[in-house]
């Protein structure tokens, strides 16, 4: 089985990743963890930086519980959901793992559009996580 | 490990209830199958019927599966999204799965309003399957 976290350096991010980790160990699954930047010069170097630092720990943290981990940093001029999700397809991805980040600055409820987009459109099922 | 599938008799909740049982084997969890209607007469007796009927045969999908299952209807005077939330803090549920129907009768891609308040708000991971 093979899981993907779409990761980004969020707390909810996070909790995803960390429920990912644990339900990997039960279905002896490997964690995808996949990261999207637009490119073409919209993120700044010091961003796609942060980014990789993150990949790294992010990948770090799933390998120390012992689950098979393979990170990716997608540079492809896709917005991320879509980025996500074509790389789900051309992976073969069973489960795919979101943290909802769903407050806006007045307290509003609210959904992100890439968290919709992946829910929405995914072919496989799809774990969101606070 | 408590599963809970919020369960409409929809074909997205049919693969929704698919989904948690194959987890559930592996989890080795048991599976509360809940449907949720308002009350108050808001529904015919036939509605009523229906929801008890496919209630019973989702249940009975679960059991012939090996796995340990549970149903509920309830009728509260609540709509279906917080009904399942309060459900689910009551019951201790650790992953909830929900069907997304997501096309508009002009094809345009839409999210139930009880889908988002599920996925927004549950204070567990939610497993979304089309």
């Amino acid at each position: 089985m093979k899981m993907l976290v779409a990761y980004d350096g969020s707390g909810s991010a996070l909790n995803a990743l960390k429920t990912a980790v644990s339900y990997a160990k039960v279905f002896k699954a490997m964690v995808f963890v996949v990261m999207s930047l637009y490119g073409e010069h919209r993120e700044s170097k010091e961003e796609v930086e942060k980014a990789e630092t993150q990949l790294k720990e992010a990948e770090a943290l799933v390998k120390k519980e012992g689950v098979p981990s393979d990170g990716h940093l997608l540079v492809r001029s896709m917005a991320p959901g879509e980025d996500i999700l074509r790389f789900a397809e051309e992976h073969h991805i069973d489960l795919i793992f979101i943290g909802i980040k769903h407050r806006s600055k007045v307290g509003k409820l609210l959904f992100g559009s890439n968290a919709q987009h992946v829910i929405l459109n995914a072919s496989c099922p799809v774990v969101s996580v606070r």
